[in-house]
């Protein structure tokens, strides 16, 4: 079965920045654009040009560095915003002006205070105004997640029908379940009229911790791209990790999808957003936590020390980690206690490791981690004493 | 319909501590323990008896301390594991203990070293000898995730017919697409002999961002217990987090599950375990993220403005947080800066907020944030300037 090729579109520098406190600047961005087209995304989203001027130039500076990938700005379904993000991207060799309007009808009521009807009209002159500047238009149905399929459908068939070339059906407020998530994006698939020459995307969040559950859900029934950012940063409780669907992509073969994305560089991405951003990445974080590929119990270290594939599914090099981590504490066992002090110079015969281990728990019961100098320390002093006979 | 009601299980003291140097005491323990029960879990893992004496000691003080909530003991299918669990379990009101062993080909092959054939053995054999001790004996099939499902059916009908109470299938190494551990616990729910006298269980892993995701396919088809922890922690990337699980059976009533989850107290419980261990929380966390309800986009701030539920689908009084949060930043629009000087005390007319806004975008490209007092200096200094006609 040939693999369906998954479009990899990065948002980290738009909705990914979208995070209080954590604006960057025009030089962060760019070098953080560099290194995106470097990891292999097929679209960068670089920013909301008419936000600020500051995002305009940023976007501007982005066209100028990026060589292949496609640059994206992003606009409301407004004139001006359009236009601006049509002058921000003017020198990108390949630009994208993503455009759209908000369709569910708690935001079509309360938020845009209009009419379903109303919404369609400027859905399409929205589009249309953004064709008159660049070939490659893509248009958003914001809150699609909580929006009547029925009606959803009719919009996007507009918003075709007014030649945008990628329609996005962001799950705004990370309401949907996978399932019904998967099932949006079939019935669309099947009713919206002229849908098969456009791209479908999925843009999920994260309120409900199911973010990569339904952009998987969303590929599996027919969406070709996926919007996500590094690290999973974004508005609220962000945006679908980047990593975490590449890699799942990658390490379940029997999807049968791929990306562009050298999966290499993952951690060194995350590291560079999370620094710049000033947005720490918790310690148990997916594939690239710092213990994402750390082993603390004993029974689990007993097992990669036996064969890493025991408790690793990935094999942290493909990630750009050096190694699987053995860190010792009270909960680990003769084993790893075995397997490190050979590390740092010491054989240990059955007997040996016996009397050791009971002085190493007492140690480890005392402290969170028991380190390589202490690890030495105990090992001298207890073989000095004559135990190694 | 009547609701079905899902049992959580708390592993935060066992699975979740299994954080490297994040150990906590007896005195720490005892007191999350505490608060687990009044949080209204329904076990409270409280640790790996034999691994340790300190582990021990954990185990008993807090068999002491909870009154109705079920207490149990990690052990492996072990003698001596299983004897130290039930005396650390002695004086516990509703003890249960938690034993079982690999099933997975690379688990039995690899790590025990073993045939199929004993591995059904020892585990018929250690759900006997513990259920000598206490009635309640909960049986786990570790790496069930990757264990073939016919093999698996037979492991599990061996430790119902010893007596299990209860039927762990944990996908250990956090393999499984939703999907494909929904099918699993369809197919156990089918093929094993007696399960439905007792109680099915997940225990999934987040490797892959699909923990939260997998437990909710589990009990849609037919597990009732889920096993987590607070924040997601544990070994690698962690285990399914507590607070997505409960606030997606809240949330989605088409589900039609309940749980017996106080969740105006998963803040509180979020905070004491990340202070406690020492793990920070990453701002985006869902649910319990310092950022989970924080608005900064301009089209957001004004959506939540107008109406809260635009863009918040949680209410965050029910998690035990004070108010959604709107922050000033360069991403922020009229509406946003409007209400924020309101706050502050300044009643802004439409011409004035155009003047003000135009001054505020360029202070706020300079900065991550526009905190209060400098929002407050911004309007006095144009406001004094005779802007306020």
């Amino acid at each position: 079965m040939i693999n369906k090729r998954i479009h990899i579109f990065d948002t980290t520098l738009r909705d990914g920045e979208q995070v209080p406190g954590c604006k960057l600047n025009t030089e962060q961005k760019v070098e953080i654009a560099k290194e995106l087209e470097r990891l292999g995304v097929d679209v960068i989203e670089a920013g909301f040009p008419v936000s600020s001027l500051g995002d305009f130039k940023s976007v501007q500076e982005i066209t100028q560095i990026v060589q292949e990938t496609i640059v994206c700005g992003l606009s409301r379904a407004v004139e001006n915003d359009i236009k601006v993000a049509a002058e921000s991207l003017r020198h990108a060799r390949r630009p994208r002006i993503h455009t759209g309007i908000g369709t569910s009808d708690i935001h079509v009521k309360y938020k845009l205070r209009t009419t379903r009807e109303k919404i369609i009209e400027r859905a399409a002159a929205a589009v249309k105004y953004a064709k008159s500047f660049v070939e490659d238009v893509e248009f958003y149905a914001e809150d699609a997640g909580r929006t009547e399929n029925e009606y959803l459908a009719r919009v996007l068939e507009a918003a075709v029908a007014a030649g945008a070339t990628v329609l996005n059906i962001p799950d705004t407020t990370g309401y949907c379940l996978p399932e019904e998530y998967g099932k949006k994006i079939k019935y669309l698939r099947e009713n919206v009229k002229g849908i098969h020459k456009v791209i479908l995307s999925t843009h999920c969040h994260n309120d409900l911790g199911l973010a990569t559950a339904n952009s998987i859900a969303g590929i599996q029934n027919g969406a070709t791209q996926i919007e996500c950012t590094i690290n999973g940063i974004g508005e609220r409780a962000g945006n679908t990790s980047l990593e975490e669907v590449v890699m799942i992509m990658r390490q379940q073969a029997s999807l049968n999808f791929e990306t562009n994305i050298n999966t290499k560089l993952l951690n060194h991405m995350s590291r560079l957003v999370s620094d710049n951003m000033g947005v720490p990445v918790q310690p148990n974080k997916a594939i690239v936590g710092a213990n994402a590929f750390a082993h603390s119990s004993g029974i689990h270290q007993d097992g990669v020390i036996k064969k890493r594939e025991t408790y690793e599914i990935i094999n942290p090099a493909d990630v750009g980690v050096d190694n699987s981590i053995i860190v010792l504490t009270a909960r680990s066992g003769r084993a790893a206690l075995a397997y490190k002090a050979k590390q740092v110079g010491y054989d240990l015969t059955k007997a040996e490791l016996d009397v050791i281990y009971q002085k190493f728990l007492i140690l480890a019961d005392r402290k969170k981690e028991v380190n390589k100098i202490e690890l030495t320390h105990l090992l001298e002093t207890n073989l000095r004493k004559g135990l190694r006979a």
